[in-house]
């Protein structure tokens, strides 16, 4: 049998894309490449007999002490190319202390609004946000797995856009949903004719009140009509 | 380091979950264990350098001689558990010349139109389309894999409805349209509630045009409006 043509035989890894958004913009959570300046996602190669799903929740929390966080697999990379760079080979084998040879991961990805508690954990691990405009550097393929997260993430947007509420206050106002579009999108939308867009949403539902005690005019508040949303999918 | 602590070093396959839909029925590939009667999906370890993406496109040429299919990737499925039947393992390592030992599988789906060119590079190779509605005990997971891809499906008839459309011809009629959803859902729609929830999606338009040279009252002719399609998607 030809070198090229053996089997893989590889070490499995899982690497965490979690985004958090602030209410301003939409950040990754990034942990430190051990023993170096550098930053990377949140992964680790996973046990033998380890099924990838309950490995993904193990890692996470061991790594950012974030616990029961609703992770979805969205896909393995498996470039040869992936962990080529000799800086980060020498890191692997020093960090799991073994020749690493073919390693391939499977990533997860979630959204979730930042609050308290999960900074809380995250800072006790040196976890930390990212703003996802300004990504550094990272070893391996983590830039691309996090720029296709992000692609992914935009999908959701289209197809199931109720996730989006789960990220803002239960009544809002327009300028906290355009933030939202903006964070994802990482572009800015022009306020007059992101308006009128969100007027034509049915399950996007302006309400009587408005803020109060704040220095600029009141904005009115919308909030979310699953009824309306559940009815409108109803008739796609 | 205790047993429990390895390192997953896993062999890796490729499994497709190819639907296939002949204007009745829903169906999937399933090609013959090699060497006995039982059916399987198209699969096969991969090469050590390859990618998955093109891994399994290679791998899917080889084993039912179909070309350019899209195929998009699903799911990791990597339970310990997978791979444990005596009788699977005893194959795999007859099939493969060596000890498999853990085996995670990276599964790919694809949902087409099934046509005469499709099913003739098919024949060739001894794959087949069998009814989802009747599919045989298969070895390894690989019934799992078509379950959860079935849902798969399911998600995607209902987050992007415009894939349904390239299942039909241009025209078509309710019964066809119908008969794709009961082929989809396992199960049968009430002829009345149909319609009438047909009758209230905006981009499913009724031509002036009905069939002609059926012994049955002629029915009217629908087709698949992209612009409109396009147009409610904007307000979701």
């Amino acid at each position: 049998m030809e070198p090229s043509q053996e089997y893989m035989y590889a070490h499995v890894s899982i690497d965490c894309a979690i985004f958090g958004f602030d209410g301003n913009e939409l950040n990754i959570l990034l942990i430190e490449k051990e023993g170096t300046a550098a930053q990377k996602l949140p992964g680790s190669l996973i046990y033998q007999m380890e099924d990838t799903d309950s490995a993904a929740g193990r890692v996470l929390c061991e790594l950012t002490g974030i616990r029961k966080m609703s992770l979805r697999q969205f896909r393995c990379f498996s470039s040869p190319d992936r962990a080529m760079d000799p800086d980060d080979v020498a890191w692997l084998e020093k960090t799991y202390g073994r020749p690493v040879g073919r390693l391939i991961t499977i990533a997860y990805l979630s959204l979730c609004r930042i609050n308290r508690t999960l900074s809380a954990a995250a800072r006790r691990k040196a976890a930390h946000w990212c703003p996802v405009s300004d990504l550094p550097a990272m070893p391996f393929d983590h830039n691309r797995i996090a720029e296709e997260a992000l692609c992914e993430i935009r999908q959701w947007t289209e197809s199931e856009p109720a996730m989006l509420f789960e990220l803002l206050p239960v009544k809002f106002t327009m300028a906290e949903l355009r933030a939202l579009y903006e964070a994802i999108y990482l572009r800015r939308f022009d306020i007059r004719n992101f308006c009128k867009k969100i007027a034509r949403i049915p399950y996007i539902v302006r309400l009587d009140e408005k803020q109060t005690d704040v220095a600029h005019r009141a904005a009115h508040y919308y909030k979310f009509d699953r009824i309306a949303y559940n009815q409108l999918r109803q008739s796609m």
